[in-house]
């Protein structure tokens, strides 16, 4: 019989626990595909007493994750703790350092860390792979890395934040405000400890940097993405988006230009009948277009249990079957270091606003567009029973940075009643 | 420098082409992913005379598929001819049998051939990798192989034939009867030169029992696909479909019961706002189910120059890298041989057919479905000014052997003008 893959898992929390349950479950299908018995040798978490409806009587118990990660007898060391400091570093760091190859969940840790940690585990011989990091259960790394490996990519899009999409999604279906749907999603438990991680798009901009490192064979560069939250949406917003035939999504965009590399995580207007329209809740989709294959569009749970354990298990499959793909596709040294560009490629935008209630501010507000060579497509003053007037603007193709000038010189104006909100709108 | 990895490509056709385009093109990128420079290093066609829009005098030519397979400088053997006897038969076989791993987008030879193929390459050490056969551009059998590896795979469904659903789409959009578009599509290059294979299902039926046989770890079992084509789809079905909310689509399903392994491949209602029912001309979708993942869908072109050469390439890169998957994901011998089961699970169904104009005729009918049990959710007869008057009947969940025998008991009475056309209704 082969040697059994011996995994050391740090981290026992939704994840944690749904591989160590498939691991017990599929043993025998596990060791079929794979060749070899796929085995837990140790565990570790904070609280050890903690009831987790899973029987860990069988695995040595390590309180300390990096006492974890060096230990002789593991393999693999699945890394499920998050954080982009402390412990899951230092453990990453340590599992390295004594030969061990890495699977991980964690976004945050190789978004900030990735290439140097990249560089550690080539050094090594050894990889870290992290397909549970991005989208869920969605096979995405792989497809990337490894089934499209005959491409040059040339774009990359997708959303990859459930907890966003579920506001949003909530927000439409029940008529609500956002803050009340925000504190929904609280009790539910389905925000972060920090919520900025997620309405701010923080999280879904880590994966997103990922999947460029991999797509374009670039250093991962989590500050050049231009980073913009969902807190300012309002369900107005929402609203005159669906009258027009949108939704709105926290859509991330990546492509290489001449300029650099343009990175975005904001949120936008997607048509409603579109693939990215039609999302629902927790459900994320990425879109990846490149020079031969044209476009493949992957959909999946974003978060949960199994899906996210199903995407350790297939790391850790891979590694059992002696497949050790370069962390970020190709040899860390060899990844480029392209300067960031700005995301100015033109495309329509929904813009609201309100005005005060006066004569002449309509004109201010186009002349404002007009002079920044900003064009009107669509302008709808909605009505209204207070002193300002809610306006709706759909623009034309038009640069960011235009509608940047144009909506300075709408502030410079004295018509103004609130910031505006401007959402680039995609078709794709 | 690492030895380059030298392929031998036999069928210069669109796809065979394209590979070449694309490892001319690509090769810095090629070499930067798989670590070592990918190589033609002979091809095979026909016509060596054929302009062919790229230069093919950097490699030695083979008239003979076989000779090319069994050359000494070849390391992967690409295998883009087609046909599941013959040239492609016996080249495949020769390439494993002097050592060659093999890369092919032949689903007819594997869906035929594939289980004695796979021990006759494991036995030599070496692998069939096939991703160009199924879906084309679309990474699924990575994803069902590897990605999803952690998972019991529960059912996989899917639309995998361009051309189908080509001509469903234009009969839908233009208002066409079958006939006159199934001739257009011929005109256009996109039926086989057997137009039996796209039409009557069985291309799209090859495809389903390779997936099936990785999902489920069963011999690829083509003979138990139950075979339905689309060719007595009427744009009546199709406008009738639509204006209940649905499309008509050849959707293949295939799943693992206690019964046995059921496979089908046949025209399906899905509902029209559903990912499959928005599925336009030969775009491909699968869907893969697993115990951990829940529901993965994948879309992306199902055929083409560029598309299927990437598909292509995906395993090329994956042998670069040595990473060798066994052929249907797990060892050969393994393979479960189980029983073909009918597909038999409870579904609503569409029924049209056309009864003789006489009093009592649609009690009859009626009476039919009763009897075998099977219950009415709409019945609608629509206008007409023949004889025959046209009948539509939407059934609630049945199973297909009672509507089977409700239709054996409509023939037998004297009051059909037609033979009934019965589809299934899939609400995923």
């Amino acid at each position: 019989m082969s040697q059994p893959l011996r995994l050391g898992i740090a981290g026992l929390g939704t994840v944690g626990i749904g591989v160590v349950k498939i691991i017990r479950r599929q043993a025998a299908l596990l060791e079929a595909r794979t060749g070899r018995p796929i085995e837990i040798v140790a565990v570790s978490a904070r609280d050890a007493s903690k009831d987790r409806g899973v029987s860990l009587s069988g695995y040595a118990w390590e309180t300390d994750p990096v006492a974890l990660a060096k230990r002789d007898d593991v393999d693999v060391f699945v890394e499920l703790m998050g954080g982009h400091e402390g412990p899951a570093k230092d453990a990453t760091e340590a599992a390295l350092a004594t030969g061990k190859d890495v699977v991980t969940a964690n976004k945050a840790l190789l978004a900030h860390h990735g290439q140097a940690l990249a560089e550690t585990a080539e050094a090594a011989g050894k990889v870290i792979r992290f397909e549970a990091a991005v989208a869920g259960g969605i096979p995405v790394i792989k497809s990337l890395t490894e089934g499209l490996a005959g491409n040059e990519i040339t774009r990359v899009m997708g959303v990859m934040n459930g907890t966003c999409n579920y506001i949003l999604t909530r927000m439409q279906d029940a008529g609500l405000p956002y803050d009340e749907v925000f504190e929904e999603a609280n009790q539910l438990g389905y925000l972060e400890a920090d919520p900025n991680l997620d309405v701010g798009g923080i999280d879904a901009g880590h994966k997103l940097s990922l999947l460029s490192s991999i797509a374009f064979g670039t250093k991962v560069n989590f500050d050049g993405v231009e980073l913009e939250g969902i807190q300012r949406i309002s369900i107005e917003d929402i609203n005159q988006a669906a009258s027009m035939g949108f939704k709105i999504k926290l859509l991330g965009v990546a492509q290489l230009t001449g300029r650099g590399l343009e990175q975005r995580m904001s949120p936008c207007l997607v048509p409603a009948d579109s693939p990215l329209g039609q999302l629902k809740g927790g459900t994320n989709m990425v879109v990846i277009e490149g020079d031969a294959v044209e476009q493949v569009v992957l959909r999946g749970p974003g978060a949960g249990e199994g899906p996210t354990a199903s995407a350790v298990m297939g790391d850790v499959c891979d590694l059992a079957r002696g497949f050790r793909v370069a962390t970020f596709g190709q040899p860390a040294a060899g990844l480029k270091d392209v300067p960031t560009a700005s995301s100015n490629s033109p495309a329509p935008y929904y813009l609201r606003t309100s005005l005060l209630d006066r004569p002449g501010a309509m004109a201010k507000i186009a002349t404002a567009l007009g002079d920044a060579g900003v064009s009107i497509d669509r302008m709808r003053q909605t009505q209204h029973d207070s002193s300002e007037a809610p306006v709706i603007i759909v623009t034309h193709k038009t640069q960011r940075r235009q509608l940047e000038e144009a909506i300075a010189a709408m502030r410079a104006s004295d018509v103004m009643a609130s910031e505006p909100v401007a959402l680039r709108i995609e078709t794709v």
